[in-house]
């Protein structure tokens, strides 16, 4: 069998704690393996129509999703395509990689950014954003652009706040959110929130190889895109709905993906929704507590917005992280996050979510503690008996 | 284990043979259930480093590569984006349903497109082509685009005839090619036909689930992106061919997907790839034979171009073919291509592409010669027994 | 990956249509790749006490079973040496070539054998058991030991008439019974019949791969043990039958065959036993009316005897059968069993079962077509097209 | 899909760390789920001679070898129905509990048996052996069958030591030894120790699920089998062995295990011996420093016969070590192994063997300690740093 590990000789698992593409439970990778069936024959119309409304209820929402073929990047562009034209204007949010990345995209169809400013290690203030609501009197700004859990950061926003912040504005504008790596990993409340677009992709919290994408859609973003002039094909919404009603889509589907998607929600509801959740919160305070002993910073400085699903490690002066994530990966077989953009070679990032536990984290932090002491960073032991401490104190 | 299998009860494979997505080897899609790697680290480097080349080898061409998550459709868009601005005229022609659908990709992204009509029974023929770019005087066709297998009506058409009509109307344009249900199943030589842009899936000849899809470029065409006004993120070439040199992609991979891509290379190089299309040849040859025998029509009527992937059987008036489809599938779980469009109803597809053999071949003819008589269709014995006398006198 | 096809180069699915193993699902595949658990842990227990009463009503048993990792012939030997001594005394039949090898595992635990000659093209007739057990007035004969399918001769014995006979000649002898090639495929009535002990084993009817076999006991059998001397330990039913009550294996079980166990009943149960029966007859039937119109014979020479599971076709003097077989495995990937013992050469079997349907079938059908024409043997056309005709005719 | 997880809900993977079944890696389980072949056809020959050279080179033997679909439970039956006759005198230890089972088959097959008294706590004492085989004056032993690594103790005993032992005494008798938890994870010198017979299975350190057992086998050894009375049939060595130069079985062979086998050996291979066995040097060593700092025994009390493979665990006085195994499985989701016999509730085990690494161990280390602290069990803090700093500290 061609060999796909980590690296080049060794034995055991290789930890996969990058936050996403994430660890895939074999239960998903056995469903995924089952033989790819007819997309336009009745059995795949059963398997989509019975999946689009456990999509639904992952995002408490009642509104269409779109599934796609294709990385959430193309979700990202989907939520533009389907809703804006060139020259629109939109609030984004200067919060972090992924939403520089986001920005790029709007920018290329032309959309007029109005840029809010945010310390990297505070992430989005939501009374920032109503203050520059307000401040649009014409309400030019057609869309709200934030991301629920900055990957790169180890933030996350409260969506909430956001809602509450446009309400107190009395502002119109939709409000799209990034949730590619929240989905699955912490309740996320679209009709509540009143969320119009989410972004979501299959990599993360949803357990499964990368490769599905996703938009959840209000009806008020629906019939914003009766107007929207953005050139769309691909990742029209126009042409993916009626799937939510006749179980087929406009072109060839990911079968084998869908698959992984019934088995993985299959996962997450036989587990229960909050205790998934719950998870999530203990497995990333137990690693908040190594991260306190061992001589590093947690990246994000407002605890109460700590991730859950990834913790952002900033480490000191002199040492590059990448060094660090390079000594973890040859010794112990661990792939971490690199620093991006900015943060290159000042942080690395452990990814602590998707099909995760106690003792697959014990190894996570493990792996990480040694590979600080071997960089040379002193003072780092400990950090691992501190969260074995947590966890073995939590009643679960 | 979720059954996803496409009848209620029964025993035994599922028939797939639809022109796509085909039966996905067992190899493949063990490959395929290897754990997610980390897309940042250095191991998917070698991954993707190695596929490049290869996939070059398949369309015997030298020029970039650029692969997505996605589904072939995309792959129509990505060229079109990539080379050309709204405004932009292209020569199409209308010669099945799938340069249907592309011509209407086109549209969406504000292409003039002239259309060469074509008998559906006869496919495009070159010399309609050099008379078209001859009336061109001030070339303003910028593209010419043209599907190599036309999977709705099972005709092959010549691109090597393509070029040479562009060559003899001294006509600049770019010349892409559709060859989402060519590519693994015939020879194709990309540089040799001077082709600019090819677009490929997964699905069909590569064996592989849906989920993946390329474009091979030539210099030409990416030169002719710079000056393409036409908005792209997702798809854009220049993210993405960095990716050749460094095995990197702009957002996150189709891992598993690739796994599966490296395997099924493998698989075709260990077979080699003349004996690949000459197994196909000699397939589509037997269904043909089989075809005369029943009571029905080849789709196609001229000889030559009779696809070696796909078949497109018509049934006789007053039969609807989807009715026969349903009988085979019910009785005896066999997937056939549905009539498109306006051939709904009045045609079915058999597919005989991808990981198939001879006694796979002579249970799907013998699923629709059984379907046939149960449907009624008058002397319909014998089309197994004389593609069976065929494929016993074929050496190979 | 390791390629374990059955040919050097190739494309499509292998046929595998010895008479086991056979074709093992997928779905069966896929869930005997789920991890390995802890046999001495509870979810382990659960497992093994859902599958005993589900193997029993698969032999429409109510004693207990004894589950081996092993293959059959070593259930052959755990039944003689639970029920048995050495220098006891039973009725064996020189019916075919399984039945040749279990007596000679008879031999050598020092059975005296009183061997009942047969007719290999006819198998066991009951009214012979009646005569050699009336004649048997001490009644020192301990165990009448008979196949239920010879996979050898393609000949299925009456274990019902061999009972009506025991109880003719009021005799008191155990009746043994090997069902390793009728289990699954053909429907077997434990105490209806009056059956001490059955043999089977995985790879065949059931559909998993070799490496799992079994008892399934009667409590008179049971009983026998307690005064047989043979000596045992890995076989020992006093050891293995606590598992029926605890889920506990005395030695480390086959926990993934047992995976695969759960899956293939659940396939039997959802296609419903009686189809599955029906099914097997069908197909069945089908193959011999192909064997009819080739110039070849079915080695069964008695309609109502012939297998459900195994044809056993003879070719006319002159023609090696291996010749055959191998010109069909080089040519068309499709493996057939070849000629056991005195058949060596003579015959070639055609494997009619498990995971099995009329389109596969027609591709093995096939494949013999083709391979008889390719040997040279005269008038083999036609006979596919009346095992369609047949198939076609069958509502089901 | 069937769920086959060791408790009802939760998340991440199963740590699996008995001390066998071990965790079956992917790329083994990947191999096992491809279709299983004709046992008599050509390329199954060909895997099984690639095979057997292969499993000689695991043990350094020079002799044949006897792969059988069974536990290892069967593979001391062979070693004892192959060699020896009823009423034979052997010597063995009451060294563990496996010892002591395998002297339960020995005695019920007959076997005289002269039994070495042993401390549990520090196996086999080679100058016993010495001393018992000098005392057999009239060499009536035939047979010396000793444990190198007793599973349930924790303890490897020298084979080398045995063989200088016999040496030294100028005794004839054969040597039998038991490397089930052993081979493939510790250096094993058949020739060089002048081993008769290997008993091994597949579930240990071979990394692959349960049901392929094998022996080993000197020519001396096999000579002997010549005079051995026992009745033999389903593991007869002169049936077995043809298979080491023809590739084929005298009944159906374990076909998908044998795959898996192939992968596993591979795999091996590639990491090199060497280094898998000072892998398993280097994790045995760190589980030991955590023991020694938690408040608990190592059970082994000579420190060079401490096992690399398992480590057994005393608990206090009034605490039941099975309940400490109960709190962590449902925890934790770890499988830790039970006290077994004479140790039930005074011991648990840890397997630290087969497809294993530095985080896998450092997770199954987090696990005890976090169950030892919840148990109540005081002053436990600290194993898993003492672990990690030796980890952290040894090069590879």
């Amino acid at each position: 069998m061609t060999e796909f590990s980590s690296r080049s000789a060794g034995s055991g698992r290789h930890f996969l704690q990058v936050p996403g593409p994430t660890n895939v439970p074999d239960r998903v990778l056995a469903a995924m393996s089952m033989p790819t069936i007819d997309h336009r024959g009745p059995k795949f119309a059963e398997l989509a129509l019975d999946l689009i409304p456990r999509v639904r209820g992952l995002f408490n929402a009642s509104g269409p999703v779109a599934m796609y073929p294709g990385s959430a990047s193309g979700a990202w562009e989907a939520g533009i395509v389907n809703t804006l034209s060139p020259g629109d204007r939109v609030l984004m949010f200067d919060s972090g990689m992924f939403a520089t990345l986001w920005r790029g995209v709007a920018e290329r169809f032309g959309l007029e950014i109005e840029l809010v400013e945010c310390d990297w290690r505070k992430g989005v203030e939501p009374d920032r954003v109503e203050s520059a609501l307000r401040a649009d009197r014409p309400q030019r700004l057609k869309s709200v652009m934030v991301v629920h859990n900055e990957t790169s950061t180890g933030i996350t926003n409260s969506i909430a706040g956001m809602r509450a912040a446009m309400d107190a504005a009395g502002h119109p504008a939709l409000l799209m959110v990034d949730a590619v790596s929240s989905a699955g990993s912490m309740e996320y409340l679209q009709d509540d929130w009143g969320v119009d677009v989410t972004i979501a992709g299959s990599q993360k919290g949803l357990m499964l190889p990368p490769g599905l994408s996703l938009n959840v859609i209000s009806e008020k973003a629906f019939a914003a895109g009766a107007g929207a002039a953005s050139h769309r094909s691909y990742w029209s919404w126009a042409d993916a709905l009626p799937s939510n009603d006749t179980g087929y889509f406009p072109y060839t589907p990911p079968t084998n993906l869908l698959y992984g998607l019934k088995e993985a929600l299959a996962m997450m509801e036989e587990e229960g929704l909050a205790n998934v959740y719950a998870r999530h919160s203990r497995l990333a305070e137990a690693t908040r507590r190594a991260v306190e002993v061992w001589g590093v910073e947690n990246f994000c400085v407002i605890p109460e917005k700590s991730s859950d699903s990834v913790t952002t490690v900033l480490v000191p002066e002199g040492i590059d992280a990448d060094d660090v994530r390079a000594v973890i990966l040859d010794r112990f077989d661990m792939s971490l996050g690199t620093g991006l953009g900015p943060l290159t070679g000042k942080v690395f990032r452990i990814g602590h979510l998707g099909h995760f536990n106690e003792l697959m984290l014990a190894g996570t932090l493990s792996g990480v503690e040694m590979g600080l002491e071997i960089s040379g960073i002193s003072g780092c032991s400990g950090g691992v008996t501190a969260a074995l401490e947590y966890l073995a104190g939590q009643a679960h």
